[in-house]
């Protein structure tokens, strides 16, 4: 089992910064997969599947360690 | 004696790709500073100080293998 939630990050301009917040959230516990879907000069959808659901506030701190923020979620 | 160019590079857009650009310059012989002023949705000019003049080849080069774009100089 598994699920999946999708965090919108701001900030996110180029393929370094996709890397950077897919390292920090493939870095959770439990996280198998990120997805990024780069949306330069918006908010950027980051889907995260992980064995069970994910602390939101881990999540948010993870991003924040990247550089970037999340400015919303859903799952 | 140092000598100082400018090159303007295209398709950067934010401290990741300064900090890209900055090394792959820098690992060129005899440059002693790089120095990216960053303009997000422009070219952004990169003051490039070595001991001698560098080849303009050389440095198109270091850019294209950063992942950006010279389009731009003057010295």
């Amino acid at each position: 089992m598994s699920t999946t939630a999708t965090y919108d990050v701001a900030g996110m301009t180029c393929g370094h910064c996709v890397t950077a917040v897919t390292q920090e959230l493939s870095a959770l516990p439990g996280v198998s997969s990120v997805v990024v879907d780069l949306k330069t000069g918006d908010t950027s959808p980051v889907r995260v599947t992980s064995d069970a659901p994910l602390d939101a506030e881990q999540v948010r701190a993870a991003v924040d360690e990247a550089g970037y923020e999340v400015v919303g979620s859903r799952s």
